[in-house]
């Protein structure tokens, strides 16, 4: 242990502080030296996180064990971060934190279809999908038949929208988790028509759990909770001129869907599989095996890009007026 | 990316659970979920984490790019940390946590001298110092004699106490942090005679800073936090039936005393260092130099096993009514 560290430079602050021998001077010295921060977003931002820090060891009165489990607990989620894995996500996923960032951030507007997590399985690769093609090869799972229309918040039909869709395969995998991969699979990249329709083959999406093996499976277990995902198709909307939306569509009947350990689903995005029971029907959608298969009829509503400049203006109004109101803190 | 993961097993809550169209169902949803946590202490706290966790998202309205990097940051926090540095322990420091954690677990008791941080600076290699001999070689730093008695919150003599007392040299350094360390220096281990008296030579202790090259270094610069400690000795007493102390003594005058960026400074363990300006008397104390010396008088005060238990036992108490207050969240 060679360290020898260096003075950052900053003199100690113009004002006085009380020597604390209570607990409450402790926080209100930390809020004090925070006020020192020039930008007065850090300054609001670091002194509610200090307020609700301090907060929440003195309502649980945390114990020297407790705060030393913490602190072991979030070293080993930094360190169980790779290029390929981002467990202090999933650790703000599991409690519920991203989802509800992403919900104040994107509040609904005007019958626009919400967006939900884009996820880690997204590829660049997919392969271009013609009108009723399939996204899955032959096998991968129980037949699934998607289709809808991309239109306007006033219901008008927005043609060529470039919509990136991905799922799992029967098994609950994406193809991306297989040791071998010898070309995209349950992916696709198709345009709507002149009329604002798509519609493709794909197979019904199977629920499937977060890693299990790092500290956020070993806090899931601690509480009680499992760690799937209900089953989902992913979708991503491009057009131009139209904000960019990224969503998922959950099929309502999975018993996970209610209890999502990432909560990501909204109830906008719950989607109806009709069951179709029609050998005839099914070969005329393309299905090679024919018999059975489910219908996903679902449209998609995008914002223009004036629109959704117009709603973020309006959060970040709002924000700006919250940080403004210095006298919470 | 060839990650599969498994399910933990755990079957869906038994209770419904509504979908979310508006962010304060997310977080009661959270809530609701932790409730299957089978020890009623983790349900308390985590609920009581995930209602200010959300509470702080909400009142800030954070947005999308600032909670990705409180991501990285904690991810750069978790990913510093070595077997020789714990920069989460360091984030915990800076914003007042550990200080307050300390505090609520270690109540002040009928006189007894309070605690402060170990720190990352002690070693079991300290040499055993003889009555009125000193800790640091010649050179190290301006004189300073210490002297005191342990003694029992009745004002009783602790004989035979074991003190181990170590501290920086005059360039705010630990023998520990040089490249060479020829012998433990500024470092010493000594026991109290027949009239629970201790008394050795020793430097005064200067100011030094933490490490300021990691995140918790960038996060004092945004928050314009400087990320000096006050100089300080520390000293740790046991004794046979009494409780083991932990502490340091910070002298006052020092510019971070109100400041200290670990908020470890507690008003009790502020000293007096007298100035003697007596050239004989400093030559009598041993001080090979001669000249004027800082004198620091300070008595310690032990709470017996008895003692510290009945303390921690009612801090157990208190947390137990705590955490049987349910209807809290």
């Amino acid at each position: 242990m060679s360290v020898k560290a260096t003075s950052n430079g900053i003199p100690p602050p113009s004002f006085d502080l009380p020597l604390p021998d209570r607990p409450d001077i402790i926080t209100a010295n930390v809020l004090k030296l925070t006020e020192q921060a020039a930008n007065p977003r850090h300054r609001f931002i670091f002194k509610a996180l200090i307020k609700h820090l301090h907060q929440f060891v003195n309502e649980t009165s945390l114990t020297t064990d407790e705060w030393m489990a913490a602190i072991e607990f979030l070293t080993r989620t930094g360190q169980k971060c790779t290029p390929l894995r981002q467990e202090n996500i999933l650790l703000s996923d599991v409690l519920g934190v991203s989802a509800l960032v992403d919900s104040l951030n994107n509040p609904v507007v005007g019958g626009a279809t919400e967006n939900s997590v884009l996820g880690p399985f997204f590829t660049e690769d997919a392969a271009d999908v013609d009108f009723g093609e399939s996204i899955a090869s032959e096998g991968k799972g129980e037949y699934m038949y998607v289709e809808g229309r991309v239109l306007t918040t006033d219901g008008q039909p927005i043609p060529n929208a470039v919509i990136d869709t991905w799922e799992t395969d029967a098994d609950g995998y994406y193809d991306t988790q297989y040791a071998e991969r010898p070309h995209p699979d349950c992916r696709g990249r198709l345009r709507t028509d002149d009329d604002g329709r798509f519609g493709y083959r794909a197979v019904v999406p199977v629920a499937y759990p977060t890693p299990g093996d790092g500290p956020v499976g070993e806090l899931l277990r601690l509480l009680g909770r499992h760690n799937m995902r209900p089953n989902h198709l992913h979708v991503v909307v491009e057009a131009p001129g139209f904000h960019k939306l990224v969503t998922a569509f959950y099929p309502e009947g999975c018993e996970f869907l209610r209890s999502d350990c990432v909560f990501g689903v909204k109830k906008s995005l719950v989607v109806n599989l009709k069951d179709i029971v029609d050998d005839e029907e099914a070969r005329k959608r393309g299905f090679p095996r024919g018999g059975s298969f489910k219908l996903l009829q679902h449209d998609i509503v995008l914002l223009t890009e004036d629109q959704s400049a117009t709603m973020r203006a309006g959060v970040e109004e709002e924000r700006h007026m919250i940080t403004q109101d210095h006298k919470k803190y």
